[in-house]
């Protein structure tokens, strides 16, 4: 079963994951995981600290020769900004984030025990893991991309643009979208904004194109792909709702305009012409892209701070300012690629087996083989 | 840590549900779990199948003279219905549903093999569970209730109505629906979608009353509350979006409409004025009411099928058409009840320990006189 | 991944489990599962209770035509013996059993509550689990049998015998002793512990045969399938200790006398001339037998009941007497079968994955292909 | 929920542990770590490599001012001796260890992509995770010693002696032996091995003094506190067999020598003379010390070393000869400590709750005056 822990905080001295039962034989440079933490330092309207991080991975174990070899894969990511123990105490809790609930829960009497884990700098180190995923995945031809949907209410449109076309225009997207007639309206209201002091979200896609039918299980609730999908996106911070294929939209078509009637094709096999259930029916994937869309707040650190109370004195007063994006969709998105790739991962490995990538290969290929003469 | 499993088939001879890990000294009735059955197996635009079942528990174990005595709860909730091997061979998949997804995956030749499991019949035993769950969280004063916010299209508007006046409405209507206003109009969305042999969707949302502050963390991804609600949500058949408090509205609001400022009272300790969060900062409940909403698409029988593929010849045919309800919001909103009372009886259970409930009560209030004298 | 989880008291009306996670396609008829329960009852030295019970289990679900689904699979074995309401409340705790221990940490006030559900009679519910894995591993060519090695100190000598061998002869003893000769003299040390009024235990040995080598893992503590499967004896009522191969043995021998040599032959591939190591080498199967004994402590139900105290009064008293056997350890092998059958079941799946036997079969034998040619 | 991952190998860079569920508030210095991870260098009959290492621990997150905050704990520890890109490959597998089993499952023509990881190395990680468990443990006044009972058959006699006899009498013996009277006749027994180019095994016990009534229970079969501890210690590199209490003598006695009768004193409570259960009666903690035993075998790297087959031509050779040490029983109490303080910390959060150490504490003393009232 593959498992990862990940640990450190925001101004600690690093972050470290480690990612417990990748197959032997993968190849992995620490390149390739580079080049997905500087996709989340990317986009539009992020603060000062991005400049700074420039994050490198170091890839302390599991690894010989470029290759995994089917122990614990350990990763760590400095901190430039390793500053922690000399860090003023903070007493006024930011509404929005964790800064009460957890010194309330965890008994402290400084809310910086609480902010610098519950930041959304850990990330970072599911990021590295997502990378690895995504190495895992692209042996079986699975590919990810995210990009962003809709900021502040400006939303793009997609409809009919292939995976590839996505990919490649939000790729050359400051604001990782792929709609070129709306980005620059989206980054005017992250510049609005900006000057108001205030803070600004919106919503990101993830799809993954390539997956095989069958990855997850209807028989029994927490089996179900879908179910698990979704808690992934809900894990990163400031997302709020997290949606599948047409997603809210269902509750307001009837069922001929919802379902995606099925045809097949002596090549294709099974095929769809739509994909509104999002690539996902009973939970399942059915071979078709899985799209999922999740919404994000805006950051709760606000430049113009809303009101809190002194956790000791209990006064009234304004909340702690921390440096801050304006806005981090298209990072966001980038860490909900890296965690789907891994829900995503551990299903296929659950379902497929394997200890070494050419065993789970062939196990994979003789499934497809399977699906394919049924 | 509270676990359960469930088992049964549609038509099969019962459906069972073990529930592990609840403290002793708990008094169950069966007929509070009938209540909860009940209640899922009411709401306007059902097809025939409630009228057969009226479904009753049988606790099979776990129970001594009304208490539970810590050991697992076997839970038995019979199919009147039983005639699983009298039914025909289903060929003809429903898109939709998990029919063809799962002749694949287990590559079974009989589409039956498939729809037995994946029907939403498996969720009364989810209820079953989920009644226990709800009586232990009553234990310490906390409620949940569910109800219909939209139908088709067709919204409700509860805004400013308290946790008890929403939950005395709903109950009260065959819709499941606080807003007399438009409760009438959902009935007729759903007349109309029946008399087009068509299904219909909607939302509901569950609120969550009386969670302390501090359950769920934000120190791993794996333990965010808020992620585990939405798996729970999304792991109920049908649903295809969940979302938090504003929930999808954040991705339009600048950050100042989006957090809930602080306040803080010598006898309410910290609190809000505002519940913009739905109950969860950080992933964490903040002792707000917790809300979440799940878009649930309509039903994926039609009884003017849609196109599909006969598996073995392959030839295009329509679909197969089952027994299937118009709408089942009320009923989905039920099963969410259930599973949000698990999840929570759950993370409770994490938090405060304890192998009795004389003993969990006294960690609770512990905690709760800490959180106070903070 | 394979789970179960079961219920049940001693006295209550049925024992239940549920088993998830088994492949679609395996072929179960109820008289298999049955054949395995009589086994339990079987064995020199029970006590009356095993005339009671003649256990047959009744499948609630996830099997259709013999076969099953994919689904869940309920089992329910009833008690001819349901009479929990009317018996005796129990205030004098039997030392050596969970008496004391229980109504101490779930706060209960009669150990009956205690008792029923801590007695071996759940142990049925775990060999019916036992008896699907059983299956399930005998379609990989994995067979499981249990001996009894020694009862009160006499110990049965079976250097040399095969597996074929032991099987039939343990079979064919009321011991389930594989040594004709000390047969007669441990049903005379179970006589004379009957005599004087108290119990007797004895060691029993697990043989697996046919499990390939790369089941578990050393790359991570909790992967060690030695670790697994000494927990799962370990499980089991009155086993006070659990050994692999040689065990204790290797604390008294040189690294040369402890090793099992490595030799090749191209038919057979890599193999050993002896198997000191139980089969088990870095806690991972390496295609020799997989042997483990467990000992099993004397029960802890004496007709000539021990010193105790009352819970309430807290006056010295004797300790309950309740039925009981004089010796049970050809029962405990039967059971300790089923948890070694569950845990490899569960290892088989882990690397193999499947979700269907010809899947999981297809799977396997690709890997046996590999491992040929390696 | 307690948990944690380790990474690492032999000859790479550091190993690291994340430890992830521990409270926050609790005060943990390296140096209490360095201590324990010195313990396990320790012990007549190690071989060079010892003195290479003075492991060292450095902690990466987790704790700011010497107390922990809640979140994850990194720990890393260097390898002095990091080389493992320089290091010769191996072909020759060594008869015992991991190695051929090893290429075979992970499908690795190179036996060091093994090795590196079974090593016994990887243990250190344990000895630190388990060290800040044992720190936790002590806040409850609970304490853990281990010592060596025999070494290559020769055994100490430790009846009668106290717990805190015991631990100062091993600390301060090379062999980690309780018993003056064979600590000697244990070291000739090492240099005689060491002499022939031997290795030589032994068994060391593991005593838990402090443990509440109640940790575990028998409800589950998988949560029983043998099960889970016999795990841990088998888990260990080298373990072949593993006892409680009385262990396999309690199959040559009759009942009534094998249970401890119950007594109760004003102020002690319930309490016992004899403590032949070795504190674990139903599976669950008792109050009486937890006492456990593990055999481990002679190491598997011989320096004369026995017969083999290299992986590729298939040839007959000898085993590769690795650095080893003649012995490592002392070492291996010490894991064993580790192991047993994680899995008694693990149970003790389950069954408290509780994220600060005040309100575990707070939850603990609140049952331990229940259970005094009871």
């Amino acid at each position: 079963m593959l498992r990862f822990l990940t640990s450190g905080e925001s101004h600690g001295k690093c972050l470290v994951a480690i990612l417990e039962g990748m197959v032997a034989g993968l190849g992995v440079k620490p390149e390739s995981i580079d080049r997905e933490l500087a996709r989340r330092q990317e986009g539009y309207g992020r603060g000062g600290r991005m400049t700074i991080e420039k994050d490198r991975v170091e890839i302390l174990s599991g690894i010989r020769g470029d290759k995994t070899i089917g122990g614990p894969i350990a990763l760590m990511i400095a901190n430039k900004d390793f500053k922690i123990h000399e860090l003023p105490v903070v007493k006024r809790p930011r509404p929005g984030h964790a800064d009460l609930v957890g010194v309330l829960k965890y008994g402290r009497g400084d809310v910086r025990d609480i902010l610098e884990r519950a930041s959304a700098r850990e990330t970072a180190a599911r990021v590295a893991v997502g990378a690895i995923s995504k190495i895992f995945l692209s042996e079986f031809n699975i590919d990810i991309l995210s990009h962003v949907v809709s900021i502040g209410g400006v939303t793009a449109d997609t409809e009919g643009m292939s995976f590839e076309e996505i990919k490649r225009r939000s790729s050359a997207s400051p604001m990782h979208c792929a709609d070129k007639h709306v980005e620059k309206k989206m980054m005017t209201r992250v510049d609005e904004a900006k000057n108001s002091k205030d803070t600004i979200g919106g919503v990101f896609e993830v799809i993954a194109r390539g997956v095989p039918v069958g990855l997850g299980s209807f028989v029994h609730y927490d089996r179900r792909l879908s179910a698990k999908l979704c808690a992934a996106l809900m894990s990163i911070q400031a997302v709020k709702g997290v949606e599948v294929g047409l997603g809210f939209q269902v509750s307001r078509r009837l069922g001929r305009d919802v379902h995606d009637e099925i045809f097949y094709d002596k090549k294709k096999g099974f095929y769809r012409k739509t994909n509104r259930a999002g690539g996902l029916e009973g939970g399942v994937s059915n071979g078709e892209n899985i799209v999922l869309r999740a919404a994000t707040k805006p950051y709760a650190t606000l430049m113009s701070p809303l009101r809190s109370v002194h956790i000791e004195s209990k006064a009234r007063e304004s909340a702690t300012v921390e440096r801050s994006d304006v806005t981090a969709v298209p990072a966001c998105g980038v860490v909900g690629e890296a965690m789907v790739a891994f829900e995503l991962a551990k299903s296929l490995l659950e379902k497929f087996g394997g200890d070494s990538l050419k065993e789970t290969r062939r196990n994979f290929d003789g499934y497809l083989k399977q699906v394919r003469e049924f």
